[in-house]
């Protein structure tokens, strides 16, 4: 037995640096585990069933619906992805720890379901350096530049409901900060019941 | 203007390294600064008024007392001893932090009126390290230490009121913990209200 791992949601615009600060996690706490997504598209050469997704039919999607089945989901264009609950909370139970790279929606929907789960927002500094970043990247137009600007800038409305804000000025400012929510977050009380448990029988 | 500092409580039993840890805390995070206590007991040779304590009469302190002026307080043997708000509200506005290594009686009541606070209890990871602990320090008689044991036993019980539990196996280990509590607790969004609201105007 032993205690729960931790559920980690991490959300920010397009350009903050979000899989480059997950990647350095991984490496840094071996006990993160990818969790495997369910989606409806269409595997595309080299993908593996079970590996890179769950891959289904939109009646199989719909019926898990009904039942409750994802942390959350999403319907992109006509394609269902979705978190299942099974694999992720036996993950947890087991004491691995899930780190999931969501949106805002998705992450409101996961902290309903899963209210002990740790939310992370990361963001640069400005948006003159978020749209620096952007063009550094070459892969956008100006116009889905634009669109990635404004997107967030809104979405700084929603940091409030996030349990952690990580300014991305400097990268490995970012990454250790990231890694002192994760190890303080493991070291939380209300999370240890059975180490405490362990504890006190070292005690007596 | 900036947002508030963290007022930081740290508990454990006598043995545990609390001073050891909090030492190495201040050394990292400058930003961390005493809470001057104050007393009735009379001045030792050497303490200075306003730097060691204040150093106050009875009639004051219970004057004091009655009108709330305290985050904590207790009565050892004849005399009061207590943390008084105002320097410590006046400390954390201006952003920075205070620490304060209590018991946990006092903890409780800093909790109770400042729920803000951030609470970790540090303790060996069994009575025989404490144990070992205690003689090494060829301070206490038996009786001493057979106390102590006993106290630290009975106040596992309160863990559960803390936030984070910092099991004080590795000394370097345990310092990495705490320090690691302090910089995420920097990053939560909740404390981050200035931050967040030059964010805004950063992405205008």
């Amino acid at each position: 037995m032993s205690d729960s791992g931790l559920l980690i949601v991490v959300s920010g615009p397009s350009g903050a640096g979000k899989g480059t600060i997950c990647d350095a996690l991984r490496q840094r706490f071996p006990n993160i585990h990818y969790s495997i997504s369910m989606t409806t598209r269409n595997p595309r050469p080299g993908e593996v069933n079970g590996t890179n997704y769950y891959f289904t039919t939109n009646e199989h999607f719909e019926e898990l619906l009904t039942q409750d089945a994802f942390l959350e989901h999403a319907k992109v264009y006509d394609h269902y992805y979705g978190t299942p609950k099974k694999y992720v909370y036996q993950m947890l139970q087991e004491g691995k720890h899930i780190m999931l790279e969501i949106d805002i929606q998705g992450a409101m929907q996961v902290k309903e379901k899963y209210p002990q789960c740790v939310l992370i927002y990361i963001v640069p500094p400005s948006k003159a350096v978020l749209e620096a970043r952007l063009r550094g990247r070459h892969t956008d137009s100006d116009e889905v530049i634009a669109g990635r600007l404004a997107k967030a800038s809104a979405e700084l409305e929603w940091i409030s409901k996030y349990d952690y804000l990580i300014i991305n000025d400097d990268l490995n400012t970012a990454i250790e900060d990231a890694a002192a929510v994760l190890q303080a977050e493991e070291k939380k009380a209300d999370r240890l019941t059975h180490r405490i448990a362990v504890l006190k029988e070292q005690y007596k």
